[in-house]
């Protein structure tokens, strides 16, 4: 699968990246400047040695070439970055891993206008365009360890069943457990939940904590 | 500790009831109708088999007698239940777990107005009330067990800390696990999440659904 990554050269976009490849995907590393995500790919090239390969490229191109594009940049860039591919994204899955943080109280809920961000982005974007929330609970720290067993899952929302689907399995190739958690405006639980973990993390002293869904008998079948 | 339960002949209300009571708390049931709330009480104590002891109560007897105060009601009854006794509530802790789910698409999140209940409800209220907001993710279902080790967290919210860590203590008194999650406005995470877990048991065919927060490394310690 070719995976067009916005904002790619960040913790989060590189870190799914690192592992994307691993399991073989054809990754593109977007960035707004081609160049910068040139050097992120060949950095994530030398991690990976030879056990997987991703390239870079400007995000335009990263999102024409790709049935599916990952958006992994900071609240304050979400609409500029899908705006500045918005033409090529019609039919194709868009994965929006945005959290609406809004610094410097990153630890205490703020949703614009009471809503979720991705379900903004979604009505901005228009129908056509088959949005997907994922990941948005899941730190960076140990994406680029391909051996950390990650204890963090991964609550996915849509409207597009067969999209939601599709992420439920791009997150099982990341090493993550993943689950159909309904809607995309179920996606709101997801957004805000980050900066309950951001709020666990400082008043706990620990720098990744996530969460688990209980109660699914065979939630440990992947 | 005394603690009166609004809407205490529910399953969620009677559960913590059942709980508390055999932590040795003094737990009023309290209900719309005394009689209910009695009768409900002398069911809860023929389950403690002098394991402890509940008694019944109108909710307004409940909340007079009590300095913590439980709002346990469905949403469409909050308002109304925290109405018929405000005047007794200001300086007392008043926990509410109540999820704003709009039935019947109960799984699909609906916050209205984009807002938590809880915050709604603590500006009605005023700030002369110590709101805390806890346990909206728990299933009822196990509750009255009380061998049941529920695979489940509670999330705490508030604006007040002292009042915050007096509902972790009680929910670890009730057996659970329960964290401080930040102020009172990341109870819409938690409060969202609820119609999350209910698209997970409707979408995998299970009755309760939890969450575990993770990566906190005494998290086992309660």
């Amino acid at each position: 699968m070719i995976i067009g990554i916005l904002g790619g050269t960040g913790s989060e976009g590189s870190g799914l990246a690192f592992r994307w490849a691993l399991k073989g995907h054809d990754v593109i590393v977007g960035s707004r400047s081609a160049e910068r995500g040139q050097v992120a790919a060949a950095e994530l090239n030398r991690l990976l040695a030879g056990r997987g390969m991703v390239r870079g490229a400007g995000n335009q191109e990263a999102a024409r070439a790709a049935p599916v594009v990952v958006l992994t940049v900071p609240y304050a860039a979400q609409t500029a970055a899908a705006e500045e591919v918005r033409n090529l994204l019609p039919g194709k899955i868009l994965v929006d891993v945005t959290a609406p943080l809004v610094p410097p109280r990153i630890e205490c809920v703020q949703l614009p206008n009471g809503e979720s961000a991705v379900v903004a982005l979604q009505r901005r974007l228009g129908s056509g365009v088959r949005v997907v929330s994922a990941f948005q609970n899941v730190s960076a720290r140990h994406l680029k360890d391909p051996d950390y067993e990650i204890d963090c899952d991964v609550l996915v929302c849509s409207d597009d069943n067969a999209a939601r689907e599709m992420v439920v399995g791009l997150a099982r190739d990341a090493g993550l457990r993943a689950w159909h958690a309904g809607p995309l405006a179920n996606s709101v639980a997801v957004e805000a939940l980050t900066s309950v973990l951001i709020a666990i993390n400082k008043g706990y002293k620990v720098s990744a904590s996530g969460i688990r869904i209980t109660g699914v008998p065979d939630a440990d079948k992947k």
